[in-house]
């Protein structure tokens, strides 16, 4: 039975709040986790997400076998194997391989939130499993958006709003944080056209002016897939408890 | 002419925002900006903001006239003048004094802002000569929500919102962040219950539990006032631009 859903805005405002026992679900729908879901769906056999470019290239030099991929604001960086888009991580390209993640914003909220009982990971293309799973979880939910250098964005929270709304159906006792009714509201105003909301936030016109417009189309499908990736001691993999 | 609004839901964002040359409204309605509002308007020379009682007892010790104001976690700190109530500081309290202030959020918001070009003061009780002076504005207003204990909260994001809805008005090219347009959605949507919504945030309700239900009216009322209290090399006195 779930008691209590907070939303937090940026990685930054983690410090004053204790993640321990709970129950977290990281969010940055410009790219990360996106990005992650589909990898997870497509047979990655796990993702290792890192802070920096050199932590990642530390790695691969350790196990040649891994892929490298992420970006810097939004970019691909020179000796990767992959970028941030989704949709290069295709079953073909993914399957039974592990992958190594860095990327500006989403990585560094993985990273901060280890402390956790659980960590999601969470997206609009697994909007579904997502909700099947967190029904089952603890008292204590809290969406960690990762926002954009920092900064609240619209499309994470909005995306927290979907999942608050979800989870809201149908249970009245539900303890939400004022971060989380704004969330809700979000989504309740703008659920019809979660599309165009990307596609006017700021991250989504300064993903368009670097020619990735093709990108907040395909992290805008909601339930692509039917998976939920889980973080377990740094490591993102396939969540099979449902 | 006004270019670009935006809003920051906590002093715990400002760290990789540029404030020079902007113009800042520091935020927090429950209630230091309220509280400092009004005396400035009952005739306070000016306040001083100041991060713990520890500096407020040093400057008094120095200037015994000033007064100390302010709280911890809502309460009033032992050895204090007054609390952080805004209704205590009136004209016969506060004309022709200095006061001290320390709050929890605001007073540490405030002293974040000290880099900008103008550092003005907001809160519903003098919403409209907020506006009257924000249009003479230079390009760029950022609004900075004083949040509790780093969180987002309702009500400085629901002022935020006010003001950019007032600043939008018969303006169309004026660019918001993500963060401005999430807080005039939250002002439109509760624009006709401000109290009410002020009450079930989580800070209204944690005042209500203390026993200060009282604050939560006084603080939701509109042009209660006709000043705009500003922020000069760390003291805050009259705004006499307009």
């Amino acid at each position: 039975m779930i008691r209590s859903i907070d939303v937090i805005f940026s990685p930054d405002l983690l410090s004053s709040i204790c993640l321990e026992g709970k129950t977290v679900v990281v969010i940055d729908i410009l790219r990360a986790t996106t990005t992650i879901t589909f990898a997870i769906a497509n047979g990655a056999t796990y993702i290792k997400p890192v802070l920096t470019p050199e932590r990642a290239f530390a790695i691969r030099q350790k196990q040649p076998n891994m892929l490298i991929g992420g970006e810097r604001y939004g970019k691909l960086v020179d000796g990767f194997n992959l970028g941030n888009s989704p949709s290069e991580y295709q079953r073909s390209v993914v399957s039974g391989r592990s992958v190594v993640i860095t990327t500006t914003n989403g990585t560094r909220t993985m990273r901060a939130c280890m402390s956790a009982k659980q960590v999601f990971i969470g997206s609009f293309l697994n909007l579904g499993a997502l909700i099947r799973v967190l029904d089952q979880a603890n008292n204590h939910i809290i969406f960690v958006c990762s926002g954009r250098e920092g900064q609240f964005c619209t499309e994470d929270a909005l995306f927290a709003g979907s999942c608050v709304n979800a989870l809201c159906q149908g249970q009245n006792d539900v303890c939400l944080t004022d971060a989380a009714k704004t969330s809700q509201l979000l989504f309740q105003t703008h659920h019809q056209q979660v599309f165009e909301s990307i596609q006017n936030s700021d991250h989504g016109r300064y993903l368009t002016s670097i020619g990735l417009e093709s990108d907040l189309e395909f992290c805008s499908r909601v339930d692509l897939v039917d998976v939920v990736p889980v973080m377990i001691n740094g490591r993102i993999s396939l969540c099979d408890v449902f």
